[in-house]
């Protein structure tokens, strides 16, 4: 028995967006109870040329529905980048985690030997699927995903590396 | 086509490990040119109850071999936690590194439906070798591998997310 392209991505997605939107949870309430200005979090940075918060989670969500999109071989939906409370964060991970759930399952299990491009002009890459998943795209997600969780943990929040593992 | 179990394990790990020693020798040089102590960087953490460097990379290294072995159905070698600088950390990568390459490729190709066992006790947890692959262990790998990351460059380490990526 092989690994499906399904198998590996999309249930993937989910589960680390899940921890993604549970840690951002607990975020907001230490937020509150600590009187703590969420923005003092939203914008927290681990080195002042690194991506804040917010903007790791906006990454993080578009590498999984980029990475779906081109999988099933379906339009990569644009989302502008207008989040800026926890609201809207835990607003773009649901719009993402459906989008993800919406794409055939069929065309993203036949896609390890498709063809796929990411960017363009100068920047623009050539993949087949496989590599594009293993090697590309889930080093990124899991990239931004972990920044985000060690942005909030630097700062306080009590977290734990099950909370990032989450479930599935 | 599906996703081979091996292209989704060995080569991903070699290719995370690479980008870790290069992280790494990076750091040493930064540590060098900036006159700064290289147990400040080893010893480094992002708060007070999180692993320091040191301990971020061998257990980075760890996942890969535990992985390895459990798939490919041979015993997980013990490394004893003996490094104390940047030269015994390139060693332990380096030997993680031989070891997942020395596991034969065909054991690991066959193992996505295979009974895997973690731990012992009351932690002890039963995957298939598919779900443990993708939902356990790379999560963790990539947990650690990011983490080191982030710790070095928020000590000023020049080094950008292409250096994370690697080459693959």
């Amino acid at each position: 028995m092989s690994l499906s392209m399904y198998t590996a991505s999309v249930p993937v997605f989910r589960q680390v967006l899940g921890s993604l939107a549970a840690i951002l949870e607990k975020a907001e309430s230490h937020a509150d109870l600590k009187k703590v200005e969420p923005q003092a979090l939203l914008q927290a940075r681990l080195f002042p040329d690194m991506f804040p918060l917010l903007r790791q989670v906006q990454v993080a969500a578009d590498f999984a529905k980029g990475t779906v999109a081109r999988l099933g071989g379906v339009e990569v939906p644009r989302y502008e980048d207008v989040e800026d409370d926890f609201a809207g964060l835990q607003a773009r991970i649901a719009k993402t985690l459906a989008f993800i759930d919406s794409v055939p399952r069929e065309a993203i299990e036949d896609s390890a030997d498709r063809d796929v491009t990411v960017g363009s002009g100068d920047k623009q890459r050539e993949f087949k699927g496989q590599t594009y998943l293993v090697h590309y795209s889930l080093p990124h997600f899991y990239f931004h995903a972990t920044t985000a969780y060690a942005i909030l943990r630097h700062n306080g929040v009590e977290i734990g590396k099950k909370d990032f593992i989450g479930s599935f």
